[in-house]
């Protein structure tokens, strides 16, 4: 006696309230789902290229197994002794540069930026956050400022201290080495010191995924990096989508982007969907942090959630998926450039790793965005039965991450399908004939 | 090869930082746990008086078996359809009054206290909130101001719109119905209009857990409520501690304290120790608050969680919990008030159905409170295998707040050591013989 469409929406309606997320014109009810597929309630598989939080796969056995045994065994706080938080953070730690040594435990990410960015005013004893136009870290009081697109109408004021610099944009506003970015945030840094709030940090997601994952260099953060610390502010990365190899090429996007941030945040790939994030920084920060503000999570660092993520971190070690996130995102990439020639719409093929999509474009001289035809092609996609979305300020950049157990087979019936909805849709909506259809 | 304590407090000092908060002078390495018992690294075995977070018992297995299952099924966020969320929502709201009809489910306490904050702001187009001085509301920016005992010196600027109350204390500040509080409450409103900042809240924990519970008459809050609506605030219950039927008269504090609240926030018990948090609320204030704010949490009434939750909430309705609750903590209770007779140093006992305590007082004329006595106490139980804290401004009340499936027997474990625990800290610290021992 499960719910219909029309039950779901009015119930979440009555019991959780208007304005409500959901994927797709047409909302699916999930009910299983097992490494990169998930089952509706008809029974109808679908190739999952969009979840970020499954990181080692739905259901991954032995993170079910981990947990599964740890609820039974304990599952308590930190204000007593257990190795597993311990462990953990020790293990995390020397995924990173030696500066990144000491970690709070949080649940969200959100809480983690929270933190991340009180370490910043403590630091610097100033105020002023600096972010792009297009990001999202959050939803505290706090952190949801930061975001311009949904930018809330409550918050007590704290939307003063933030600036936002025009977001990254490879095919817009050509930028090869970051230095364009960089004098973008000193103005801003500027600014905030002309009014007296004073300059505290830049938060960034070190491969802007938020902002459509522009193109970029590696070692594209150091001029920006370099502009924040000779103001004396903080660089924050937020690296809950960017990180746990992620990239193909590196375990932490900031590695790519050749800087070591004074404070990084994660979150949700981090326990494979158990609520976990957290904040790694540098020991004399954290003592600061930690002086200023006795900092306690009731649940941050329970032996439950530690030993989930301890699972993800062996998983993605033992099975090499930072190697198999390179292999099978070097290939997705092919693909997609193989299909540029066959259609002219689709503009920039961009990724690195696991992450990968391409700008819908009406016409590639101009850069105009293909907006209503990239939301046509993911909801007729999601009823073939592959899942992914759309971002970027346009709307019009496939968003392809999927669980970093994703193979190249998945990647091939994910393009396949693509190829023929994009023809699709461009037959639907009259737009131009795919470029080689005469050749 | 385990740890050794020195082991532990080097690497959480090298790992986690500083002024990490642990319980006991000796603290304790736990390793396993199971309904009312934890067990440490040595096999040592302590009845678990304290811990409110595996509010259904350690490792209850009726929460583990649904918690394997569904982390083995599936485990997503709401942007997809799922019963879950919407079976939660429905049967937690049916314990309330009408009135809290809707829900926003988060992962921690503080994430719930901090939306239930911006919903005052939303309704009141005003930032004054008004606080106990012994509280806690949790670690957010924002909500760690509402703290004064571990005032933090970060949270931009943020204490700006925090009021502070006397707490109540009915053996030092006598109010029995409430009318002081509610005089107390309205002077603070008034500054707060005459400051310019207006009043948006008052946000209290219903039974005043941190504030030591002082004795209360039922309906006390009746007066403040009314003083609060009529100033045209909000106000927000934080049943964190208080809620799902620990009161053991009511399943929630509120009811017992004779109002409903505009905002109810939910913690630690909610899900026995898998991170969950919510608001409850009217649909009128949750619509505001989401058109204020597109809001989306990650985490939040993911079906693991909602699993874990609905365990716990049949767990409490099948097995008469909160019948437990009273039966078991009268019969503390009355074993409190029993020793009483024989050591004068035992103030005055309180509590209702399962939180339970004593205030420790040096001298009962001026309510001298015997803190040292009481910190010797609880290090000297932790010794025999019981756990407890004290808490309160003068950390001189028996912090007792055991599971819920805590039972006469367990009861009588405690209170045999107590008795002993007392006499042996009297004839220590040379403090006056117990009263009847002449007798």
């Amino acid at each position: 006696m499960t719910r219909t469409t029309q039950d779901f929406l009015a119930d979440r309606a009555r019991l959780m309230g208007p304005n409500l997320p959901t994927f797709y014109e047409d909302p699916i009810h999930i009910v299983r789902g097992e490494g990169v597929w998930l089952w509706d309630a008809d029974g109808k598989k679908y190739l999952d290229c969009y979840n970020n939080v499954p990181h080692v796969g739905h259901c991954n056995p032995c993170v079910v197994e981990a947990v599964s045994k740890q609820m039974a065994t304990l599952n308590t706080h930190t204000r007593y002794f257990h190795d597993l938080v311990l462990d953990y953070i020790e293990k995390l730690t020397s995924t990173m540069d030696p500066f990144l040594d000491t970690a709070i435990l949080t649940c969200t990410g959100s809480e983690a930026n929270d933190i991340a960015l009180r370490m910043a005013e403590g630091m610097t004893g100033k105020r002023g956050i600096i972010v792009t136009d297009a990001t999202y870290h959050g939803n505290t009081s706090l952190v949801s400022q930061l975001g311009k697109e949904y930018k809330p109408k409550v918050g007590f004021g704290l939307d003063q201290y933030v600036r936002f610099v025009t977001s990254p944009d490879s095919l817009r506003l050509p930028d090869p080495d970051g230095t364009l970015f960089a004098a973008r945030v000193a103005e801003q840094i500027d600014a905030l010191e002309k009014d007296g709030t004073g300059f505290a940090t830049l938060i960034v997601c070190p491969y802007f995924f938020n902002e459509a994952f522009p193109a970029t260099n590696d070692n594209w953060l150091k001029p920006v990096a370099e502009v924040v610390r000779k103001a004396g502010g903080l660089l924050i990365c937020d690296e809950v989508q960017s990180g746990f190899g992620r990239m193909g090429t590196h375990f932490w996007a900031h590695q790519k982007m050749g800087v070591v941030p004074d404070v990084m945040t994660l979150g949700k790939p981090m326990a494979n969907g158990l609520p976990v994030g957290g904040v790694v920084t540098n020991s004399e920060i954290l003592a600061k942090f930690r002086t200023n503000f006795r900092y306690f999570n009731t649940f941050g660092g329970n032996p439950v959630s530690c030993t989930a993520a301890i699972a993800v971190l062996d998983e993605l070690l033992d099975r090499d998926l930072l190697g198999n996130a390179k292999t099978v995102g070097d290939h997705a990439r092919n693909r997609l450039v193989a299909m540029q020639d066959k259609y002219d719409i689709i503009g920039d093929v961009r990724g690195s790793g696991m992450v990968f999509g391409a700008e819908m474009l009406l016409n590639k001289e101009t850069n105009e965005p293909a907006t209503e035809f990239t939301t046509k092609v993911l909801n007729k996609m999601r009823h073939r039965g592959v899942l992914h979305t759309s971002l970027g300020p346009h709307r019009c950049t496939l968003k392809i991450r999927p669980p970093m157990v994703f193979g190249t087979e998945h990647v091939d019936i994910l393009m396949d399908t693509l190829d023929e909805v994009i023809e699709e849709t461009l037959n639907e909506m009259d737009l131009k004939a795919p470029a080689s259809l005469g050749a």
